[in-house]
């Protein structure tokens, strides 16, 4: 039975544990400086499959499916699969679902839908729902830029506040038992807009919603930044980083030296052409279940706050005037 | 502490308490055989506003203020709200959520959405870390049109087997405690795939999605048609109800006179020019938030089996010539 502790966070009466991880990377990514820690780097956007999105949710369903292959189990082991991506209706994590054969939820959450799949799966494996969950999440750098923004063949000029959608997917195994880094709590995000247009500039939607989650995860659990070995961000990026820094010192609250952002890890910021970072549901996704879940397993750190940032954007509402609103999701995840 | 019962369902140590529902619809589902079940008809498609994606967005985010005012609840008392609609990057769900303040979930089901969050919401509130969840969905004939198949204005002759996307919103609000209907227990679908390509045959698509989550429930849960009042199912429409019967009769389960169909039973089949009958993550939402839950309510009923299918398709997709995966998940309401 877990518990609901203060504002917006929750903890387990028997902290669940990540069993296993696999990420998958595109070109991009497996040039960039984590590239080690990765299952698979795909040279090819294109996976072997007819089209991007193809490509995007094969990418998501083998990571899946390796995930489990590293500790033996089926897929008819898992009990529940959730799963969510940037692309309109969740393709990927649908046509995933239909390849996987588990019990599904889809989910929506833009860039955070990792962790929110993380704070579901640990909920539904502590309250005695489900034995296993694999969970898992992708984005794919071309099939998002021409859903979001213009096909790259047009080759419009991206401004340097812009981020680089990641070509990327991540999956865990979260089970009731086992060995691995175990999640014992987190805090749910609420969605907050302070009136950012922008759909070049997420990192200035997202970060007013990670201020927000990483105040209220403090209060809630009465821990502060000295409490975590690192307090690692999804994909704020360079300017959302920089103004997550600000807003976070407005209320008293220094970070120190911290912070992380996946978005930052995954690429040579000053060598690779990312603009402010990447991003995408692929981005935290990746960097978690590739670097930060190998080095928990090997005790380099004691215990991490993972808080994925969502803008969750849409072309026909920015269109109709509306600003982005943006939601962050945390969970704290120890060795 | 939940419990997970047979292959794909659930159950519940105290069956969570569906406290409140409210439900809102539009002209077309205003001139409906339920009308009266319904807190408000809206005459304007618009609802006030300058977009029918910003109508919708109103609609949902009203259906839930009133679903918590009816028991004299202010936003601020729900832990959690879980929501998803129909359109891409389900924006009715997030700028609800932006307007609710409440801690969010955004889900993806297609018009499985609203039974995807009841599942959920149960599941949270059972196991510790929710006292209170609003849960909600909503669909717009006229967003979902544009965005799926073509804009009205077109005047595209639709086929006989396509069906009318509902203009509604439909919220619950469920807590540990408290008096109404409870859900006793679930089953969460997987993803079946027939080969179904049609964009307009949507319940040729759910029809073996919502066989296969039907006997799955059955077997687990030891039940039959005849343990309960009625089997709901969310959209199947003419065609995928008559398919539905087909498919069980053939694995040997003859449901009878149980069946009844919420995009069937919100419209006048006869004169109401609704084609094969009324569909969207709206329509389940109102008729079980409207006609349902007060039945259940007066005891009329019970207890039901509600189904909520999901067609899971996408226009990208099924330009790339793929066929449309399809989810069924339910959940059983008793008095």
């Amino acid at each position: 039975m877990g518990e609901k502790v203060g504002q917006q966070s929750v903890s387990f009466s028997q902290p669940p544990v990540i069993t296993s991880s696999a990420a998958i990377v595109g070109p991009e990514e497996g040039a960039g400086p984590l590239a080690q820690y990765f299952d698979w780097v795909i040279d090819d956007p294109l996976f072997g499959e007819k089209s991007w999105e193809k490509a995007e949710c094969k990418m998501l369903e083998e990571s899946g499916k390796l995930a489990l292959k590293k500790i033996n189990l089926q897929t008819q082991d898992a009990d529940l699969f959730l799963a969510g991506d940037l692309l309109n209706q969740i393709v990927s994590a649908n046509y995933s679902a239909r390849g996987l054969e588990i019990p599904f939820f889809g989910l929506f959450g833009a860039c955070s839908t990792f962790v929110e799949a993380m704070l579901l799966a640990s909920m539904l494996v502590d309250g005695g729902f489900a034995r296993c969950v694999l969970l898992a999440s992708s984005s794919h750098h071309l099939t998002a830029e021409r859903q979001f923004r213009f096909p790259v063949e047009q080759g419009v000029q991206r401004p340097a506040t812009g981020q680089w959608t990641a070509t990327a997917s991540g999956a865990l195994v979260v089970e009731a038992q086992g060995d691995g880094p175990r999640i014992v709590c987190g805090t749910i995000g609420k969605v907050v807009d302070m009136g950012i247009t922008d759909m070049n500039n997420m990192g200035a939607a997202m970060a007013p919603a990670a201020a927000d989650t990483l105040l209220t995860h403090f209060e809630d659990t009465g821990t502060n930044p000295d409490s975590y070995d690192l307090i690692v961000t999804g994909d704020l990026g360079k300017v959302g980083q920089k103004l997550l820094i600000e807003l976070l010192k407005k209320r008293g609250c220094d970070p120190g030296d911290k912070l992380r952002d996946c978005g930052l890890m995954f690429y040579d910021t000053e060598k690779q052409d990312i603009h402010a970072g990447g991003s995408g549901c692929g981005c935290s996704a990746a960097v978690f279940s590739g670097y930060f879940y190998s080095e928990l397993k090997e005790q380099r750190y004691k215990n991490i706050l993972l808080m994925a940032t969502g803008a969750l954007m849409s072309p026909i509402t920015c269109q109709q005037g509306e600003s982005i609103p943006a939601i962050a999701h945390a969970v704290v995840v120890s060795s």
